[in-house]
């Protein structure tokens, strides 16, 4: 079944929701009370339900939050954990490399990589800081899929060149350049000053 | 004219490129030329330039870049900027204190606010901690409209109503959590888990 961007960036929202739910008590939940407490729309909720889980539940109770809930995680592979590392060890770097949140939504950070004699061969929250140039052995060594990029601008597009050489298959940019790659590497932005412009542009009217 | 989210989106992907261009020695570009860059569609890059522009540029030459590039920072407010402060001086926090790419989308960070007393009272690149029972007269006196929320999940709703109780205006929340405001509160998510989500989905097709 084919699932849009905007499909996939609500689940984790549902998960978030449904975990705090169960954890305050809850055994069962209906679509109405989550389209509710997230300002989704019904049929819109119901819709994407459909997508990740099977069982319906019951008319009057609803589905049952811990089978809704593994569904979920299943579907967006959170028990099929995916090993990444953090390319550029800046205060944003370290910042993530110190961030507890990634276990929860299947990611696996293994390392980081910098260029700076003073930080290579550190460890940061128990993760060893290797070298750019270790990049092809490490990423095969340690069976990194993904590259978290948090570079300064001006080296994002060489240190991408060096990725896609040694041999990553997707990369997680928060570095706020459009990054050119070959068609097999999937990019994901995440793009602050986007996300800004939105805000501004609500609070400006 | 109505903008959409998605279009906001991409006015900062234009500056950015336009930018790079200008500062490689580009005087003029065409609609076609940024297309191809951003793998964007013409038709949307014309749609999206019009909103913007008045000068349309001419038909061989295309638009004078320093002009465009002027006319979406005006279009985005950076021109005019909003002051902001961090709430939750954690990694993630520190992170965003030491940031210097803020004041290049119009955001000029002021002060952060924490309820440890290890870190009140501290200063963070010059910028100095407040505790949170401070937030209601700094909010007032340093004239912050923008909250920038990175505490931790268990506190976040909390924070929010005191947030809004000192009389914020926006919220740009980094934590993963769904946040209930009122009606005249602007809030916009960074959502990490949704946009590894769509990564992720990509990565295992």
């Amino acid at each position: 079944m084919k699932v849009s961007e905007r499909q996939l960036e609500r689940y984790p929202i549902y998960l978030k929701y449904l975990i705090s739910m169960r954890d305050s008590g809850l055994a069962t939940i209906s679509s109405p009370m989550i389209a509710n407490a997230l300002t989704f729309s019904e049929e819109q909720v119901r819709k994407d339900l459909q997508v990740v889980s099977i069982n319906n539940g019951k008319p009057k109770t609803g589905r049952d939050i811990n089978e809704l809930i593994r569904d979920i995680q299943h579907f967006l592979g959170y028990d099929n954990a995916i090993n990444a590392c953090i390319v550029g060890v800046g205060h944003l770097g370290k910042a993530l490399l110190n961030y507890k949140g990634f276990k929860d939504f299947g990611l696996n950070i293994v390392c980081g990589f910098d260029s700076d004699n003073n930080v290579i061969g550190q460890k940061i929250n128990g993760l060893e800081i290797f070298s750019i140039y270790q990049l092809a052995n490490k990423i095969e060594e340690l069976k990194i899929e993904v590259a978290i990029l948090v570079t300064p601008s001006n080296v994002a597009q060489e240190v991408t060149n060096k990725l896609m050489n040694a041999g990553i298959k997707g990369i997680w940019n928060f570095v706020p350049t459009h990054l050119k790659v070959n068609n097999d590497i999937v990019v994901e932005n995440i793009n602050m000053a986007s996300s800004f412009a939105i805000l501004n542009h609500k609070l400006k009217k």
